[in-house]
């Protein structure tokens, strides 16, 4: 049993079957169930040549995760895992506690699994070339680039936006809605990590908008807790803090925030507007919906796999790709009305 | 360099160290950042005997989840992402569309990976004999069972919740809080998945509990699609329909369908009482705050990984384990007064 004989017994072509067998988009409903019918009734396991000529040596790309709880990181390992797939490779996934560190992690994983490369997500800004001597296969940061280490350019990939561009740019917004008074909610600013950036972004943005910033507006959350973000936003609230707007540097961290300002009474965005930086699909469904920078999910993880595939095959050197955000304008920013 | 460099050099036991390495919760914070500072000063790249000993063989075991966009099956992921890692096996993930075959996808899996056994997540309630023998090695399924299929229970292993029982569990709370007229959100009530089993349900309560079975009040989504949740609540409303709660067989579900109401300007709990089966931590954020039946996630992962590793080792047979939800109540159920 072949693929050619699905072909033949479905009357389609062997390209088609193919399609099928990968999930690939281009094919209609009709035809797929038809291929999937055949392919059940005829009992057969796909076992393509490409892949059984690489089966006897390892065909591992390790994905080490930081910070499990993320739904963004989440959505990525989901396209990760579709396009290691569809070029031929086995994701060998590994989620690690915010606090651990994941290049130790990896460096385990590679001499345990025979990795051929690794990506990165949500991980540190701030590797030396030092402790990266523990990996001996090729990596890509994927949502974040090395801003904080010692790095050489040449030695690692990376596919991030810019994350104290988009930060300012979030901020932007919010001024000129007429806000003058933003707090900010983020883990901790300096912990070389998307945090610090985005909260680098949201000073810059005050500074060249004229503003003070007042540590008394800032967040922290510490861990990415969402029950941290609810509790912040309670005492800053119960401090008396005079603030219009808010940022929150994540979607999830934004949904835990207007879960504290509404059940404290203010009203979103009347009271107090609110922006984030992700995109989640479920930030569409929050009350008021979410304002929020969308980052290109989608492209953040294809590409990084197209470079780890590309370095592992020999195919490409390293590269550093930035990306751009695109505003999702929802329900949760408001123009702030002349007192 | 060896674990007892590590232990010796921070002047803790060998344990504590591999207690580090391993994650595991009783560690102080101090302790673990000294061990981790330690292992990055001295480089040292943990590689336990056990899972040397086993380097030369496949550690492999599958994880193939259906319905890539539930963020139910992306909690469990990260519980079995440890619970694998902890036992010295490998979790090899593989993501497919709601719609794709994850026996085909296993049995692919099986050959190119050289799999050890399979955990399905979210998959058909269906299986058949016939078709299983593609799968020449052991599986857990879990969050359900093979209830519409012909599968012996002595072939394979199953870690659930009773969805039946638990959506006829939901109902009846609405019941008892002066619902008579209640909605039901689901994807397709004769899909032989979780939505037909927490139909039935659904159905049940309403006979067993007097009430008449509405089929107007049946919001159908298809794929999950939040978007379609949506649109079918606010169709649902204009369509004049009479209902003062609603069941919805997921959170995310839930979720889509309190914005709806909210954007229609139905008060929840006030105008439309939800209910959902799941226990999502973002739940605890949505205004108001779910009120769900909370499945044991933590145990659900654990115990299938548990299983499986069993089956593998062969210290154990095929199990089926039936688990029980915990109602977390919320704020978005409410007595319905008397008209």
């Amino acid at each position: 049993m072949t693929i050619k004989d699905i072909a033949a017994y479905c009357d389609v072509s062997v390209s088609t079957v193919s399609r099928v067998l990968n999930d690939h988009p281009d094919v209609s409903p009709a035809v797929r169930d038809l291929v999937h019918e055949a392919i059940r009734k005829l009992h057969y396991v796909p076992n393509n040549s490409a892949r059984s000529l690489v089966s006897s040596r390892s065909t591992a790309i390790g994905v080490v995760s930081r910070g499990v709880d993320n739904p963004f990181l989440s959505s990525l390992i989901r396209v990760l895992s579709r396009e290691i797939h569809d070029r031929g490779y086995t994701m060998v996934l590994h989620q690690i506690a915010t606090q651990a560190d994941e290049v130790q992690a990896a460096a385990m994983l590679e001499r345990e699994k025979k990795l051929l490369g690794v990506i990165f997500l949500g991980g540190r800004f701030n590797y030396t070339e030092d402790e990266l001597r523990q990996l001996t296969v090729p990596f890509v940061c994927c949502t974040y680039t090395n801003t904080f280490g010692d790095l050489r350019e040449d030695a690692y990939s990376s596919v991030s936006i810019r994350d104290e561009d988009e930060a300012e740019k979030a901020v932007r917004y919010l001024v000129d809605h007429g806000h003058r008074r933003i707090a900010v909610v983020l883990d901790d600013p300096t912990d070389s990590s998307i945090g610090q950036l985005r909260f680098q972004g949201y000073r810059r943005a005050l500074t060249r908008c004229g503003l003070d910033y007042d540590p008394a507006l800032t967040v922290l959350t510490g861990n990415y807790a969402l029950s941290a973000v609810y509790d912040g936003i309670c005492a800053l609230l119960d401090s008396g803090a005079d603030f219009t707007a808010l940022l929150a540097i994540s979607d999830a961290l934004a949904i835990a925030a207007i879960k504290a300002l509404t059940d404290r009474g203010r009203r979103v965005p009347e009271d107090c507007s609110v922006i984030a930086i992700d995109g989640l699909e479920m930030s569409l469904y929050t009350v008021p919906t979410l304002t929020t920078l969308c980052q290109p999910a989608e492209e953040l993880a294809r590409e990084s796999v197209e470079m780890l595939v590309s370095l592992i095959e020999g195919t490409g050197s390293h590269r550093h790709k930035l990306m751009e955000t695109v505003l999702r304008p929802g329900a949760s920013v408001a123009r702030l009305r002349e007192a």
